[in-house]
């Protein structure tokens, strides 16, 4: 595996191209004129398993020989990268043998079980995921693919932008989420090689801004979890860090009040449902309005599989 | 005006086009497994004001002369078609006067007078919302643009299933939900001229059946208003009747919370909001299922403008 670059991006778009759906670029009137700019949506909410993550671990399984096919693959995760996994395994014939924490919800574990994923679950610590991955991989031989620390996984992110490039005119801006890193790095290496002149901001939620303090500090900072924005309370990983701090010059930091806010406003707006990570790109334009007025942004949509209860305490603030 | 052919329904297409969205034909794996057939959905949430109701709305001012035009355009409506009549009218430099009830909901009033929509409130009452209609025209010399028993409107929504049935393969059955009946004339219309092998089927609320006793009995029947449904409520017109009489074969009725659980779905699998009279076309698909298996069926997804915390307490049952 290697930094992925131009040519390995373009081959992976091709090499996942049936197995996914070219997800639709959206825009909207009232929104623009909000903005005074223009914005085009990438909505990544509508792909399969309803997030960005199913390029990246389509990606990673259609890169394994055959020999490491029969053995499985293997993941900790608790979000959409399990139920990605699960999908791509099975949609191959696969093993697929996922650890999540047994607080998880419900219906993501039925998710992962309709995929025919095998589930192993463990105490909600990092530590406690990682041990029992471990474990999981010496008994079955299985093949980890990491959510976002493979750089297989970053080049199967990437594809996403370069879908929204080779669709739209010249963007000023494009923007991301960022958890762990992979969509905000595959996003920055597809930039870089697609639409060079384009300018890649992240957007990251104040209750975990570990990749606002990273690039300060030039080295990687743990994150905390004080978000409701639940798909990015995770740290940068090793190769997912120099890439960013490479190429992304800027992070937007938003409040959770600023994150709901630009939730209520996409979901009225654009008649779509995104989950809490997902706004967090949007709110951070509409935090620096003056900065996208009379120019073209291009936002990642990275998800939509929020719990609709949840959602609507989130709304009405109970 | 004249009942819709297959020409002027064409000629309305061209003449709105630039005013309307082309909106979007979205399918769902999980919903097609669900139902064991494949459901193409017509996504008028994306629609301008988030309705249907734009097509029409605009057919009918852009068909009225310099002189029609000079003295303005007016309606009684508390719904869609009041925000799509204000910003038609808007767009073309035309009053607009339009008779509320003082009950409807105040983000409704805004969204009119945000198109410059000039409100009269009256009681909430047909009868008071009649005459005060009719003190405005007589005051203002307006036009009036009904919702739906005009047949200019129901040209303009016709646009919306023949632009359906354009981009897809033939489909064995096109459903649509019936208040008024424009759109679901309009449709039947569409069918019969761009689409005759395709079978016409509505969705109706159990607590307003009068399209369903009407067909039933060969005359109108008086709409009850029993049910969430709240875009269905009202009765069929005398021109949106003998059309649907003539043309529609079967109505389709469905209970609130099978509304409610139809609505549900749409949200949790394609990620986008419809509100609740949208939902009962594909209640309907779900209530009888077995006859879709292995079909081909068009759902018209007819508008997305629900109050968030309403859909909320509609999920929560509370």
């Amino acid at each position: 595996m290697n930094l992925p670059d131009k040519a390995s991006i373009s081959a992976a778009h091709d090499r996942i191209k049936s197995y996914i759906h070219h997800t639709p670029v959206m825009t909207s009137a009232s929104i623009d004129d909000m903005v005074g700019g223009s914005i085009l949506f990438k909505c990544e909410n509508f792909q399969k398993v309803g997030a960005f993550k199913s390029r990246g671990a389509m990606n990673a399984i259609l890169k394994l020989t055959p020999e490491q096919r029969s053995q499985g693959v293997a993941t900790h995760s608790s979000g959409n990268h399990a139920q990605a996994l699960a999908r791509a395994a099975k949609i191959l014939g696969v093993a697929s043998y996922i650890v999540m924490p047994r607080t998880a919800p419900e219906i993501k574990k039925r998710g992962v079980r309709a995929y025919g994923g095998q589930i192993f679950e463990c105490e909600p610590t990092l530590e406690a995921r990682e041990s029992t991955l471990a474990d999981v991989i010496k008994k079955t031989g299985a093949v980890e693919i990491h959510p976002f620390n493979n750089y297989d996984v970053m080049e199967g992110q990437a594809t996403c932008a370069k879908e929204l490039f080779e669709e739209t005119a010249p963007l000023d801006f494009i923007l991301a989420p960022v958890g762990g890193g992979g969509l905000l790095s595959g996003t920055a290496l597809a930039t870089k090689y697609f639409s060079p002149r384009t300018v890649v901001i992240a957007g990251e939620p104040a209750g975990s801004d570990d990749t606002y303090r990273s690039l300060k500090s030039g080295k990687i900072e743990p994150a905390q979890s004080n978000t409701i924005a639940d798909g990015l309370l995770t740290t940068l990983g090793t190769k997912t860090f120099p890439v960013i701090h490479d190429l992304v010059k800027e992070v937007i930091v938003v409040s959770d009040e600023e994150i709901v806010s630009a939730m209520r406003i996409i979901w009225e707006r654009m008649k779509i449902i995104v989950e809490p990570s997902c706004a967090v790109p949007f709110a951070a334009v509409l935090k620096e309005k003056s900065r996208f007025a009379g120019k073209r942004t291009g936002i990642i949509l990275s998800g939509g599989n929020v719990d609709l209860e949840r959602a609507a305490k989130l709304f009405t603030g109970s």
